[in-house]
C-alpha cells in the first residue's frame, strides 16, 4: 500500500516535467542573439549588448526575467487579508527566482484574472503585491486586471507576476566552480510557501477538520489553521543581495536555488555539474511541523514529501569550502556538503 | 429602450476604468528612481541608467514592459487550431502595446493556467505564441504552465503574456508636438482582435445560431463563424518599426495608439494634450461586417460599439501634417485630422 502521491491530487508531476521539453522546440525557433543560455533555468537572461542598439554602444546590461503564479494556494484564501498574503506569494515566487542568478529585482507587473472585480479584495491583493515589491526594492510598474465572467466564478481569482531583474557584472553562479568540501547552506522557509497546494488540499479533504479552528500542530503567531497554511512565501532578497552576494562574500557563492516545485533535490540539482554530489544532512535544520502533520495525516512517504515541498528550506546555496566560516552567513544553516563523484545530483545522509 | 451595453455582459466597464486609479496608490509607494513616467500608459518604462549599476556607467538603455491576456475570447476556442490563434492574440496584445512607445520587442514570457494539461492543446497554444513571437522578432524565453485543478475545469485555460521591449534613442512619441493640420492614420484590424468578447458572447447567446455554421455576413477565407470570430489579432510590428518609425519617416510620428478596450477614442485620447482635438472621419475606412452584424443582432448603439470594439482600425497614429504625403504611409488609411481647440479629445465627423 503506497502513500498519497502528489499526482493523486490531480496534478500530473511527470507531465509537468515533460512540458518544458515539449515546448522547448517552439521557444528555440524564436531564439534571438540577445538571449543568453538555454531554457529551464530559474530565469531567462537577455544581453542588451547583443541587440542592434547594443552593437552601436547605445545600450548595455544583462537582464533576468521570471514569471510565476501561486498555484492552487489561491483556492485556500477566503478573507481579504488572505489575498494580501497571496499577493506577497506571487511576488516572492518571481523575485526569489531572480536572486538565484544574482539579479537585483527592478520591476514587476501583475496579471489578475477574476470573474467579478471586487474592489476591496483586489485592493488587498495588490496591496500585498506592492508591499512585497517594496521589501524587494522592486517597483510595481503595471499589469492587467481582467474581469472574465464565464471563465472564473465571481469570487474566484488567479494571479501571476512577471519580474525584471538586473544582473551584476560578476557571473559565476552557474555551479561550475563547485568542488568537494564546499558547503551547502540554507535559509528557512516560512512554511509551505506556494507549492504543492493541490496535495495539501487533498490531505485537508481527507482530514475533514475546520480550517477556521486551531492549528493541529505547534505554530506560533497565527490564530487559525487557514492562516497557518497561508503564511506567505518568505522573500530572500535582503539576505541574498546584502549578505550572500555582498562585497564581503564576493566570489564565495557557487550556486543558489529557490526551493519550489520539485523540492530541494530537483531545484539544487538542476544547477549541479557532473563529478560532484551535494550531500544534504537530514536533521541539520528544523523541519516545520506543518510538514510532519501533512505526512502523517495524508500518509505521504518521505520521498514524496521531499520532492513536493520545501521541507523548511526555502532558499539554498553552495558556498566555497576553503575558507568557510559560519559567521559569514548570518541566519543561514549549514545543511550539507559537496563530495567527489556522482553525476551532479543531490544525496541525503 | 436602450440597446445592449458592454456592462450587460457582466463586465463593469466603469469599474474597470476606476481600478487603475484605485491601485495607483499601491504602485506609487513602490516607485523607484529607474521608473520613468506615470502609470496608465500603454507600457511601463525603465531607465537602466538610473540604477546603481547605471550610475557606475555599467548599464544603459530604456526598456518598456507590457502585460496582457486575451479576455474571454479564450472561451470561444474549441479546437486545437483555435488555441494557436489565442496564442497569437496574447502575443499581439503585448507587442502592439510596446510599439506605441516605439519599443522593439525583445523577449516574451507566457503564463498558461489550466485545469488539466492537455499536451496537444498546449502545444498548439504555445506554437501560436512562438509564431507570433517570430513574426515580431521577439524571443519566447520562458514562462509558467500551471496545472490548477479546482480553479479551472480540465478543458479550461487562461493565458497571459509579458513582453520586454527596447526603446530607441528618439523619444517624441508622447503627443506633445501635435498641432492643427496633423493627420490621423490607421492600420486595419483583422476583425474583433481580443477585446469585447464578453459582449460578443452575450450577442451570440441572444442570436442562438450555430458557430460551426456559415458566417452570417461577408467574410473571406474562413470556413465557420467560430473561425471568423476567432481571427487572431493583427501584429503591427513590421508596419510600425519598418515603416512608420523607419529612417525615412523619422520624427514624423507624434503619437500612436493600439486600439483595444475602450476603443479608438479612449486609446488615442489618453495620449492627447489639451488645445487640440483629433477629428475622426467616419467612412474613411472600411468597417468590417462583423461589427455591423454585432450591432444589429445585439441592438448595440453606435457609441457603445465604438467604445468597446476597434471597428476595423487596430492601430492608429498622429503624424506631422506639414509635409504629409499618403505614399509615405503604405498600407495605412488617412482617417482624420487634428484641429485647434478642445481638451485633447477625439471627435467624430
Amino acid at each position: 500500500m503506497g502513500g498519497l502521491l502528489y499526482k493523486d491530487s490531480g496534478v500530473d508531476t511527470e507531465l509537468a516535467k515533460r512540458i518544458p521539453l515539449h515546448l522547448r522546440g517552439h521557444a528555440e525557433r524564436t531564439r534571438r542573439r540577445w538571449v543568453e543560455g538555454g531554457l529551464g533555468g530559474f530565469a531567462s537572461i537577455i544581453d542588451l549588448s547583443k541587440t542592434d542598439l547594443g552593437g552601436k554602444g547605445l545600450v548595455r546590461g544583462r537582464l533576468a526575467l521570471t514569471c510565476d503564479g501561486v498555484g492552487t494556494k489561491v483556492l485556500l484564501a477566503r478573507e481579504d487579508k488572505d489575498f494580501a498574503g497571496i499577493g506577497r506569494d506571487a511576488v516572492a515566487m518571481c523575485v526569489n527566482d531572480l536572486l538565484v542568478l544574482g539579479a537585483e529585482p527592478l520591476a514587476l507587473l501583475d496579471y489578475v484574472a477574476t470573474g467579478k472585480i471586487e474592489e476591496d479584495r483586489l485592493g488587498f491583493l495588490v496591496g500585498g503585491i506592492a508591499s512585497a515589491c517594496e521589501e524587494s526594492g522592486c517597483a510595481l510598474v503595471g499589469g492587467e486586471t481582467a474581469e472574465m465572467p464565464g471563465l472564473y466564478e465571481a469570487e474566484e481569482l488567479d494571479v501571476a507576476c512577471f519580474a525584471l531583474g538586473l544582473l551584476g557584472e560578476d557571473a559565476g553562479l552557474g555551479g561550475e566552480g563547485i568542488r568537494p568540501g564546499d558547503r551547502v547552506i540554507g535559509l528557512g522557509s516560512s512554511g509551505l510557501h506556494s507549492n504543492g497546494f493541490s496535495l495539501v488540499r487533498r490531505v485537508l479533504e481527507k482530514w475533514g477538520g475546520d480550517l477556521e479552528g486551531e492549528v493541529p500542530y505547534e505554530c506560533e503567531g497565527v490564530d487559525t489553521f487557514r492562516e497557518a497554511l497561508l503564511l506567505p512565501t518568505r522573500l530572500y532578497v535582503r539576505e541574498v543581495l546584502e549578505g550572500w552576494l555582498s562585497l564581503k562574500n564576493r566570489g564565495k557563492v557557487r550556486l543558489m536555488a529557490h526551493v519550489t516545485g520539485g523540492g530541494l533535490a530537483d531545484n539544487l540539482g538542476r544547477g549541479l555539474c557532473g563529478g560532484v554530489t551535494c550531500v544534504i544532512e537530514r536533521g541539520s535544520w528544523k523541519v516545520p511541523e506543518v510538514f510532519s502533520w501533512l505526512a502523517s495525516e495524508g500518509g505521504i512517504e518521505a520521498e514524496e514529501m521531499a520532492s513536493t515541498f520545501n521541507m523548511g528550506l526555502g532558499y539554498v546555496g553552495v558556498v566555497r569550502g576553503e575558507d568557510f566560516r559560519e559567521e559569514d552567513w548570518e541566519g543561514a544553516s549549514v545543511v550539507g556538503y559537496v563530495e567527489e563523484g556522482g553525476e551532479g545530483g543531490v544525496a541525503w545522509s
